[in-house]
């Protein structure tokens, strides 16, 4: 399977910070190789992610990109395809099959409060997660689950400092 | 399939406004029922929760309930049962078929920054989406997605003003 690589549009350090940090981890968790962080730089929020990733393990990265346009237009260029995930877009049940049947690298966009037009026209797939309004976090979630088929679920990340040990009532953990 | 429900544990009205109306969001669009929400009491998050679901349509609750304590004992008095979403627990590609195996309805508890010890005591099933740190959002998002498999994405929403069509390319938006 290709790699999958996230673009969060427009992140206002003050109202997103969680919300995009909880994109960022999701992508790590469900097996993205990076996000890239456009609207405000945010040096903390990307910290805090490389943090995550240093005491976790696997290799993740939050890099931030000013001009998202520009990376659009070269993903494309150097062969990439580009998924947007939106709820005005087609039902992931029935795209999810054709987003993934080429290896190309996948530049998997998710929005802000206001998308623009450009995103939906150059977007190879606008891909919609149910056509109700929820989360970009959830959408971001459950579409990594159904592109990397349930696999992602038991990834290992290796050369992190903690790790869980799976139990059935409590908490076990080992650090290194 | 059972009715799910959701508790969300330790809501801090500042911190965790947007976060917790993601949660109820992604609780309303993948299927449950009903968030209870405990901790801080925050009208204004539940009435944006239930203008969403009068504009959009189905039937969705959000109730406040200060003592998560009690409710958990009489959901368990009442023959429910409880699911617990750690990631600490059993991983979720084990554990949602045995947890899918009554048919009683269930109490799906997501944490806050501290968990008390008997939630994961008490809980009938404490399940891991991934042992990573991600978001409770993404974590009830894929709980419900497998707990109902798949179904909850197709699924219809009567009664409300606003309906997507789904489109390749743009944005398509029935107002009744």
């Amino acid at each position: 399977m290709s790699a999958t690589n996230i673009l969060r549009l427009d992140h206002r350090r003050r109202r997103d910070a969680r919300i995009t940090t909880h994109v960022c981890l999701t992508a790590r968790a469900f097996g993205a190789s990076r996000v890239f962080l456009s609207g405000d730089e945010d040096k903390k929020l990307m910290d805090n992610v490389h943090d995550v990733t240093k005491r976790w393990g696997g290799d993740f990265l939050v890099e931030y990109r000013k001009n998202w346009d520009n990376l659009m237009d070269q993903w494309k260029k150097d062969g990439g395809e580009i998924i947007h995930l939106t709820m005005y877009g087609e039902p992931i049940q029935d795209a999810i099959s054709p987003s993934k049947s080429s290896n190309k690298d996948k530049l998997v966009v998710v929005g802000g409060s206001r998308v623009p037009s450009k995103v939906y026209r150059e977007a190879d797939w606008n891909i919609s997660v149910t056509t109700q309004p929820h989360s970009e976090v959830s959408a971001l979630a459950i579409f990594l689950h159904m592109y990397y088929g349930g696999e992602e679920l038991a990834r290992k990340f290796e050369g992190g400092k903690l790790q869980v040990v799976p139990t059935a009532h409590g908490k076990k953990i080992i650090e290194k």
